[in-house]
């Protein structure tokens, strides 16, 4: 079996090519590094059934270069930056999303490669009257960029699966969180560690801070991956991706406060009902579907980011003190 | 009120822009004229309120030139081509559709203009359960790249109202049938007209035969949109716009050749279940939505076929046999 993984240097790709080469499985892992990062491979990198590729899938021949004698794609890389912040281009997640994926697709196609695992996420349920969240019982209506293309990608990929025979399986994230770090700090663990050793006596925090999500750990969002693609056999395969509850912003600071062994933190909320602008506030997934083929995240949301709050700090520990913050995203 | 219809020299652009201009509204029509046809204006050129921009949408900047002081923007300029033929490059739809309606949706949003009215597909919902297709009722599988890209599409406007408080009426069309002419034989009544005139003995049909569709004639679809538009308040309408049954192709050959006066026509079937890959074969539109808000079509699908049928025929004697051959789309 040989694997492309797109992506690859990302939290998630990461540690899905770590996944397959320890499976003896030939992985080529392609990243164009925008925000993946070489250390994430540190692991793969030298192993002989391992090759990295740094190609920018923007360019619509990189996957050309790469995609022969391939059998299966793991398309993960994406616009990691689920917020649309005021000056930013309307139409990055348009290009990094969807038209990446259509290239990912057409060389498919071209090459007469069948297979597709894809990382779709929540977000393209948009404000969902549905909690918990089940796959196919209503219309999308995605309230953000990330969410909107996202949701574009999944369209096309399920109109190339009709049109030139492929096999698809695509997978619904819930937030996503572990141990892998990177500089910026886009993820609500990262962002609190971030405040708080700048300012241990209060806490900006978005929203009103009752913004509730699902969350999973990278490394139980790669066991499922595997897991659904290797027993769901339907030419679409469609799963949510996460565990069954969900939890709120405050009591993650109160988390990290703790694991920070910091008292009587001051909370400032920034008010109104989410994060940002397009921020789907509060959601939780029904992932029944995922449960009955036979897998079952065994942390629930509020273990899964205690224990990337731990293995955040011990990370930036680690990297005594450089800034580095947890990378994963949704 | 300034409007701007894209497509304006297609079938339903050039009878909505008729219509707006009846009322005195002030109507600027674009069209790159790829499909759309000059003559289908006639009857506004020349009309103070009514100015025509030859752009094409494809050029990010060209909204640009024509969207100040326009108010609501009617964005029905897309890929006419439902089929995928062989051959075909597979990102014409990505780019007349997405691509374009991005460029639309950005260039109001610097404009700051805030009424959309998109032309969607009944293609969006692809191999739907339940028929009726009702509008939320399920996730949208489109196995076309044209439903894909219109998914795609309507994506987008639901991310940038939220995001930049836009107001929008999305309508996802039956197969729109109506008395405007072209030269290509992309529609069924087209083609059998075409096809008998060459050959009255025998019809060739794609498919089975037993696709079965639901239509509505273009002059109210024109009017569904122009009363919904008038009487949906939300932020963001979405309305399957059709009648409430559908009609076979075998059916829809018969009353081709009746109109015809041919008698003993011999069916000759492709065979297969579509007639083409990507044709979503059978499907009818619940219409109870726009019934609620008020607005019935008041022509079944095989009386807006035969409709459709006669008036193609008489344009078609009109055009004194120039080859000219019905114009709209689904």
């Amino acid at each position: 079996m040989k694997n492309l993984i797109t992506g690859a240097a990302g939290c998630i790709g990461s540690e899905l090519a770590e996944a397959l080469v320890a499976r003896g499985q030939d992985v080529i892992g392609v990243d164009n590094l925008s925000s993946g990062k070489m250390e994430h491979l540190a692991t793969v990198l030298g192993k002989s059934n391992f090759r990295f590729v740094e190609a920018d899938l923007e360019e619509p021949s990189a996957m050309d270069r790469v995609i022969q004698g391939v059998n299966m794609v793991w398309h993960l890389a994406a616009n990691p930056d689920v917020k649309f912040s005021e000056g930013d281009e309307t139409n990055k997640d348009l290009r990094q999303n969807t038209l990446c994926t259509y290239n990912v697709l057409e060389a498919m196609r071209r090459n007469g490669t069948r297979k597709l695992a894809f990382s779709s996420t929540s977000a393209v349920y948009g404000l969902s009257k549905l909690q918990p969240i089940p796959e196919e019982a209503a219309f999308p209506h995605p309230i953000s960029l990330y969410g909107a293309t996202k949701l574009g990608c999944e369209a096309l990929i399920s109109a190339f699966q009709n049109l030139f025979g492929m096999q698809c399986w695509i997978f619904r994230f819930a937030n996503i969180v572990g141990p892998k770090v990177r500089k910026r700090g886009r993820t609500v663990i990262g962002d609190f560690i971030l405040k708080l050793r700048q300012d241990p006596r209060k806490l900006p925090i978005l929203g009103d801070g009752k913004q509730a999500k699902s969350y999973l750990l990278s490394e139980e969002c790669v066991e499922a991956m595997l897991f659904v693609v290797e027993h769901a056999r339907a030419p679409v395969n469609i799963y949510n991706l996460g565990c069954d509850d969900s939890l709120e912003v405050t009591a993650i600071a109160g988390m990290v406060a703790e694991a920070m062994g910091l008292r009587g933190v001051e909370y400032e909320f920034a008010g109104g009902d989410g994060g940002w602008p397009g921020d789907v506030a509060r959601f939780c997934l029904d992932v029944s579907a995922i449960n009955r083929l036979g897998w079952k995240a065994r942390h629930n949301s509020a273990e899964a980011v205690s224990r990337a709050i731990r293995s955040t700090l011990a990370a930036m520990n680690e990297a005594a003190g450089a800034g580095a913050l947890p990378a994963c995203k949704p």
